[in-house]
């Protein structure tokens, strides 16, 4: 005998509102700071072949043309493994809804004039993340050897489209499917 | 001037401390389910060259040999992954200490009768997970169409041996270092 499944956890028993559920989830993390897609981690392939895997800020989500906004230093190593290599990996883990969410995208790199509108759109306060002089990374002789000194021009918008969507719900009983651009985001269920 | 770090930060402050503080953190997720170090995301790189991120629950770690300890069907896509580049990387952000702990880490895979003494300390109502049949990612006709049925050959324990751990942590001021096993884990300071 299947359980029942909740009212609450219903949205993931059907494909269609499962991928809905999905993508209510990353545009929250959008507009609420303490969402937990506010916080995806982004992994890419390093020049060297090793797995890279850092936090992110989540900055737009677009449904309807499945994609992505974050923004980074364009001297910051995830930006030489995306030139190599532009496919990244995204990972949300929603504790609220015990959804995973994981992302198969195609990145696009945006900066210099083309950037300028975002670069615009950066509160103050935040801008010292794109630093001028400095590279994310760099060998320091003491922890506070650096300066942060807004640059317009260390900045990059990185657009993730998106190919694939595989979420995994851990409710009363697992569910997993994937959804593919390839299919128009069709989805097919899988052994969780 | 500098802004004098808080009391309960100056952990942060030094390269000794620092690492100190990030296996205190990794150890605690072995013991406390709660604790944001239980759950990292572990990225390995796919056949094709995608980078793969998925949440895993932390079974072990060894600060004196610096590594840790997963669990996952052996028959799982991270498992093909690991055959054909057995480097992963580990993901952490501990929000409670605003630290953000990035491993590089070459993985051993045990299977099998070499895995059974893991495999006895697996609760009864964790074993499903590991289960005889239905590989995980199948495509299924329906969200429930599987089984559960534990089988101690589909039960395999990743060991992931430390290569390079990377910490950040957001403070008053933000400091970032990196500590590698080929430099007998001395750290260095790097640009945030």
């Amino acid at each position: 005998m299947t359980p029942e499944p909740e009212a609450y956890e219903r949205w993931a028993c059907e494909l269609d509102t499962l991928y809905a559920h999905a993508w209510q989830r990353l545009t929250r993390g959008v507009h609420d700071r303490h969402a937990p897609a506010r916080h995806p981690t982004l992994a890419t392939v390093s020049r060297e072949g090793w797995p890279q895997a850092r936090t992110v800020v989540l900055r737009a989500a677009d449904k309807a043309r499945a994609c992505l906004e974050i923004h980074t230093h364009l001297h910051s190593a995830k930006i030489d493994d995306l030139r190599i290599q532009p496919r990244a990996a995204v990972h949300v883990w929603d504790s609220a809804s015990k959804l995973q969410i994981r992302l198969q995208v195609q990145v696009d790199i945006t900066s210099g004039p083309a950037a300028a509108q975002a670069w615009a759109r950066v509160p103050e306060a935040s801008r010292g993340a794109y630093s001028a002089g400095h590279r994310p990374g760099e060998i320091i002789a003491s922890s506070l050897a650096y300066t942060q000194q807004p640059d317009p021009a260390a900045f990059a918008v990185l657009t993730l489209n998106l190919e694939e969507m595989d979420l995994l719900h851990l409710g009363t009983q697992h569910r997993r499917a994937v959804f593919s651009r390839a299919h128009g985001w069709a989805g097919q269920w899988r052994v969780p």
